[in-house]
């Protein structure tokens, strides 16, 4: 199923998905119809076997320059319906919600902006490999708006808490260099290089057993949200049902005892 | 309505608000009296629509050196109103909350030393610039007491849990260079020229609608206390209400459309 | 009462407990035996009111190389009591909930490699003192198994969200040098100064007051647990009580009014 303004691709022999946003003329920006999409691509990539990590990127110069804003009339409070309002939330909620909800690994090759929704979407990816051109900006704020896409959530567990409210009060601009130092990017390559450096590091991921990828991502996404003693308990429980139900945990014991490489299968 | 020890001046064309511990005989040391005037003066800072954002600083060579202990009898058990002791907490603790419940950016100009109610002030405002001589000790340990005034919950998030274990289980001094370092500072800046460059902070963050801050400080430090998925529902409200209710959302949107600077009312 | 690999020396002037790890031809690897002296171990550093502070490390080249599998059936689903299973957690699991349940201040020194259960061990300690050997590397993911023994809470507060996820999800080796600059050491000494440079800094915290000590430790821990205004209601609790309560409180009073050295008895 080809979308409108996203290129997806699955690389059957390193399982690795590669997610292009392409709107090049608009910097990748999203609009509804890309968001549907978007929580289309999500959906697989979660629910096919075949794929173990994800790549993101955008074709052209940006990432991805958040929503796509058309001049449509302006919302008001007067005939709100303020029950759908407080429970449904904005696109850009839903999709994070979506990204946050894959617990295959994610990558994030950063090419160029990163702007509101689209600096989101990066922040939902596990790791941020960047070219020289990497940008990032709230954006949020200029529009009367708080962080959303989970960047709220996000942004303070990856720069800390000061570096978290710098940002979003001042909606400034974050060039590469500065993004390296401060933990938004975890490494800068030459622009040319950037999907090969991703590729690779995929290719590092998938040689541990992809199930066990899975369960640490799980695993300490949920320690931020439970005290110690519950973390242990989950810990505990995801470790001895997966060493129990999943195939390459025979494997990764064999492959061991065996003194060979191992060959996992994802299951 | 003056007070005591605190110099409390509100510049109407900045909307910026600048608080003066003004005790320098005592390294603006915090008595009781004084705590009730920080009270007062945090519940103008969030109340007076026309202060957008305040500075906290020190008069002479102090920041505030924290609770200004008397020679009173020393507390014990015996007598003591187990219930109020358990429910109401210190006066630092009061002051702790009364700076954390303000959701209008706060800079601190640490112009020295920042001691145990002191330390704790500093680290409830979003964005601390500090001259070479500011020091930070946590100083509580020394009388027996764990960090209060909200330094447990705050200081691991600003420096990370093993250096917030390391300040506070030796109360070891830390200087202007090692606070830059570890992030306690996030910039410093020569004493002379302190003041000005909290104000120049003060004005980027003037530039950006005063709501939209207010809700994005909001949504970051609610980030820390709920699950992802409460995260991006709660950011989504204050979103949506925000877009809808605020009269800066539409001059926004309007500045934008028509390309010219917004003047914003914080309304 | 000597343990088969572990040796438990108590300096009852500096109140320092040393935990050696002693099978250094498996490089201090963790069996169920040695798993259960732990405990032990952590019950009676918690219980003894000598020991104030403990230093962890191992013997021989290395710090603690994790559990120590041996050849045994693989575990399977079929015929396992999956109540127990999901309700008593790994040996793994008991051990971090016994080493965080410790309220009194933990050195690791950590002399070589420290892998899956070992370098869960070191996380649990408050502060990482390591020699050029250090080196960490997961380990559970090549088991197909989660961060355990607290990992997935511990890893994350201590390096960050982002890095957690690139440790785990590659349980690539981390050496000292990186681990200094990620923050998952503190401080890189010369291996033969490694334990003298950890009782120094043991003898920094002995001079704060013990019970001060303890009770700062829980208030950050509990920091990471609760919202801002029930640590603040924490802290202050703890510190009404400790002030009341302890001798020290009372010799922390005396010893500053009468301007001499303090003499804390940790009551």
């Amino acid at each position: 199923m080809p979308y409108t303004h996203t290129l997806f691709d699955i690389d059957t022999e390193s399982h690795v998905a590669t997610v292009t946003l392409n709107k090049p003329e608009r910097m990748n920006a999203i609009d509804q119809g890309d968001a549907k999409d978007i929580l289309d691509i999500c959906a697989r990539i979660q629910d096919d076997d075949d794929i173990w990590i994800a790549i993101w990127t955008g074709a052209g110069r940006g990432f991805c320059s958040g929503a796509d804003v058309t001049g449509g009339p302006r919302p008001t409070l007067e005939g709100a319906d303020l029950n759908r309002l407080l429970d449904e939330g904005s696109w850009i909620s839903r999709q994070g919600n979506a990204l946050y909800g894959i617990d295959k690994p994610m990558i994030a090759a950063v090419n160029g902006v990163a702007a509101g929704a689209g600096f989101s979407l990066a922040l939902a990816c596990d790791v941020r490999i960047g070219s020289e051109a990497a940008r990032f900006v709230t954006v949020f704020q200029e529009r009367n708006l708080p962080p959303e896409g989970g960047m709220s959530w996000l942004l303070p567990r990856i720069v800390g808490m000061s570096r978290a409210l710098d940002l979003s009060m001042t909606s400034r601009r974050v060039d590469a260099e500065e993004a390296l130092r401060i933990g938004l990017l975890d490494r800068v390559v030459p622009g040319e290089r950037l999907l090969d450096e991703a590729r690779a590091y995929a290719a590092q991921i998938a040689a541990v057993p992809p199930s066990a990828v899975r369960v640490s991502k799980r695993a300490i996404r949920r320690g931020f949200e439970t005290p110690f003693v519950e973390a242990t308990r989950y810990e505990s429980q995801l470790g001895s049902l997966t060493q129990r139900a999943r195939a390459d945990s025979k494997e990764a014991r064999d492959s061991f005892l065996e003194k060979r490489k191992p060959r996992y299968t994802g299951r």
